[in-house]
């Protein structure tokens, strides 16, 4: 027994420098039992941390059952950046410019001449019908299968224009470690997302650790048919769902079937989730990511065009849901800087 | 550590007489590591255990990642009795009766005159339009929680007309073994129905171990709303989404977002999903239940108004799909006779 004490105290003498050598600093090795690192020790961490003991505290008065631990997140400006615009509003116009030699008539026909011309303000003069025209042009007509490897493909190449970078690499940190931290507490993670449930899930699973079957978003029309001889779901140029402000809980019954006891989103278009999930009795944890911090990221809230925020900021305190300060809150926003 | 072994081997000669003394035979010992019980050593059940072992050897050329054993089963007939009436028509006709007090013009207008009559001829004469008629007069108007809350009390309370017990009860026993040990081999199951989704998530959980987020199904329109200043999911009289035939995939698609690997089903209503399911690359499984024992359930195919499988049957043995025969593979229908 003394034999393994001392066995076990020569290991770890010799883990230290081997660590180090590698790279590590003391920092990150006191760290590693920490699953917020990228979270200061601020308000919104301790209502969170305290939020996930308490629901998991078994025998206590606020003990969840692991089943009913949903917790739903908001995408777009939540998970990853939605600035200066939406990842998949992006790849709509990427995919005309890609699909306009097959389209010479989209060259006089707006919102695609916009497009064309790089002109952005043209394209949002076109409005909202304009942006569903491009939405659908870009977005059906083919087969799911083959959609999910055009968004792949679209992603390996595409970079986000300020960061330089993969959109994939521009989630938020400390929303990859509260997923991973509240799974491995037990929750189920959820994407609920205005954007295209289609546009998502292919890469859900690698980027969130969030598997096809727990997103929810909006989503066109299908059919299923055989193509070939061989059965296909192939995309209709017809809205099916739009998963957006009074959507979003109707998503969530429609496709979960249970009311989340945590919802965390960014702008007004959430509003209604975090309603919905707080409403519920027993413990349930409403947050909204305030974008504040114009060094790091973008600083933009009530009178922004993407990801408005105005009804939340003024209603949280009422309703106690968590204002999360991206300035006050992170110590880091995304992996890399 | 001889001392220990012959502890154990004194533990286990207390042990059997002990077991004997509580009434287990021998066979049933002899069955406590049988997760199958109650399927007959035949063609079926080695199709069934040979997919199973199959995929998940690791290393093995037809493995699959657990994430992707997705297993889906049709309900009605499949996983309990549609005879000989789908449980949810016997829901909505019930239904109907509750709720005639408020509606005194029932009396005269079809097919509720005919149900209060208790006439189903008649209400089978009004057709497809009769009968969506019924389903949405009895199943819309409330929110999603006070639908739940009266789907339990009817199931707490309604007797299977042949059986004399709750519906329940009445799930096919081999079926619920089958889920738990696909779920044991680390799959996912879920259910594909034509049935209402609100009316098959408030116990699906409790009956075949399968939660609210794994149950696809038919559904009524909702709408987020505030009542009374709380917010509410209220279904509306309209049809959202039917959840059969070439729907199916239509619906694996929407709400799981991968193609299954298993499909299990037992009607022509279900043949698409098979299609699609055993169309995709892999290992694959296609099984489809045949009812054609009179003795112990109902026998009917080709000719049933419910449930009926004709194309199905024909086709099974070129598309490589298992007919799994009630009468021959079954030892047992029920977990009580």
């Amino acid at each position: 027994m003394r034999d393994l004490r001392r066995r076990g105290r020569r290991a770890l003498s010799c883990l230290l420098p081997c660590l180090l050598a590698l790279g590590f600093s003391a920092g990150a090795i006191a760290e590693a039992g920490d699953p917020l690192p990228s979270w200061s020790d601020g308000p919104a961490r301790q209502v969170l941390v305290s939020f996930v003991e308490r629901v998991t505290k078994e025998g206590g008065p606020d003990f969840v059952p692991p089943a009913e631990r949903v917790a739903v997140f908001d995408n777009d400006g939540t998970l990853w950046s939605e600035q200066p615009l939406y990842v998949q509003l992006a790849f709509a116009l990427d995919r005309v410019k890609a699909l306009a030699p097959e389209h010479p008539e989209w060259k006089e026909k707006e919102p695609f001449a916009s497009v064309l011309r790089g002109d952005l303000a043209g394209v949002a003069a076109s409005g909202e019908h304009g942006l569903l025209e491009l939405v659908m042009a870009s977005h059906a007509g083919n087969t799911s299968e083959e959609f999910a490897r055009i968004v792949e493909d679209w992603l390996a190449t595409a970079r986000h224009p300020k960061l330089g970078r993969p959109y994939t690499e521009c989630a938020y940190q400390p929303m990859l470690e509260l997923l991973a931290y509240l799974r491995a507490n037990g929750f189920q993670t959820f994407i609920v997302s205005g954007g295209g449930v289609e546009f998502m899930r292919p890469w859900s699973e690698r980027v969130y650790g969030v598997p096809p079957e727990r997103v929810v978003g909006s989503s066109v029309q299908t059919r299923y048919e055989l193509r070939g001889g061989k059965p296909a779901i192939v995309r209709l140029p017809a809205v099916d769902f739009i998963d957006d402000k009074a959507g979003k809980p109707v998503g969530i019954h429609k496709f979960i079937g249970r009311r989340p006891v945590l919802a965390f989103g960014n702008s007004d278009g959430d509003f209604e989730m975090l309603e919905w999930t707080t409403a519920g009795p027993g413990p349930r944890l409403g947050l909204l990511l305030h974008h504040d911090d114009a060094e790091r990221e973008v600083a933009y809230d009530r009178t922004s065009s993407v990801g408005r925020l105005g009804r939340g900021l003024d209603e949280a305190p009422a309703r106690g849901w968590t204002l999360v300060s991206m300035k006050r809150d992170w110590k880091r926003v995304f992996e890399r800087p």
